[in-house]
């Protein structure tokens, strides 16, 4: 059961130039902060809002390390702008395999290393109306210390 | 001081489907729906969970009441997906001019009627990293009943 948003995925060409633009326009300082190798990105989640469900809601400021990345490729295509969104809930394993019952393409046989030691997933936008979405556990709803990484 | 991810604003070409694809793949249901003639759009509000501002997070389902529309130019052009982010504030007109201030366009001189009464205003994308955003304060921290809509 999908139960918050849990992010907005925002494609960025420079990450430390955005950064500095949403602390100084609005005030938003960097939660954390990472690199992933997998998914070709460096990364800083800004964190919004704590969220009904006891997690909570960010922003995730999304620089490619290489080209040839999702979101290198994204960028190149697109410009910068909303790359996804994602919605939280406590077992994406669940939830991946209900949705891929309905007949929607998901793009992971299993869920993958995200964010803060999320585990994470994401479905085809084709199959979305347009909007590539993703399916997050935080790392708390798995049992994993997010600190590990 | 924004305080929430308020709704993410989602271009479509067919609400019913929309909604229906959002119900049926993640059990999402309408939380309102109305038609915003200023903005020429029909929508439905999904709602996904409070926040630690005592708001809410919305899925906010757009689709343009006439083709000359700003929602819809900007489906003609993109076809369907992620048009804006909005941030819940309790005074968008002290944010919208904080902003204006530090050089950010907004594009409208003084908030205008948004979703269940809420006074909204949007920034330009150029001036955000590629996002087109919008300032909301609901209608609840405005002193407006929201079923006077």
């Amino acid at each position: 059961m999908l139960t918050r948003i849990d992010h907005i995925g925002i494609a960025c060409f420079d990450l430390d130039a955005t950064v500095d633009f949403y602390r100084a326009t609005y005030g938003f300082e960097v939660f954390h902060s990472e690199v992933n190798e997998e998914q070709g990105v460096r990364e800083a989640m800004l964190k919004i809002n704590g969220t009904s469900d006891g997690g909570a809601s960010y922003l995730q400021l999304l620089e490619p390390t290489r080209e040839d990345s999702a979101v290198g490729k994204w960028l190149a295509k697109n410009g910068e702008g909303v790359h996804h969104i994602a919605f939280g809930t406590a077992d994406v394993d669940a939830d991946s395999q209900a949705v891929r019952d309905k007949g929607v393409r998901v793009l992971y046989d299993e869920p993958r290393h995200g964010s803060m030691g999320s585990r994470i997933t994401f479905l085809h936008p084709k199959d979305c109306h347009g909007v590539l979405t993703e399916l997050v556990t935080a790392a708390a709803a798995h049992g994993q210390d997010p600190q590990d990484h």
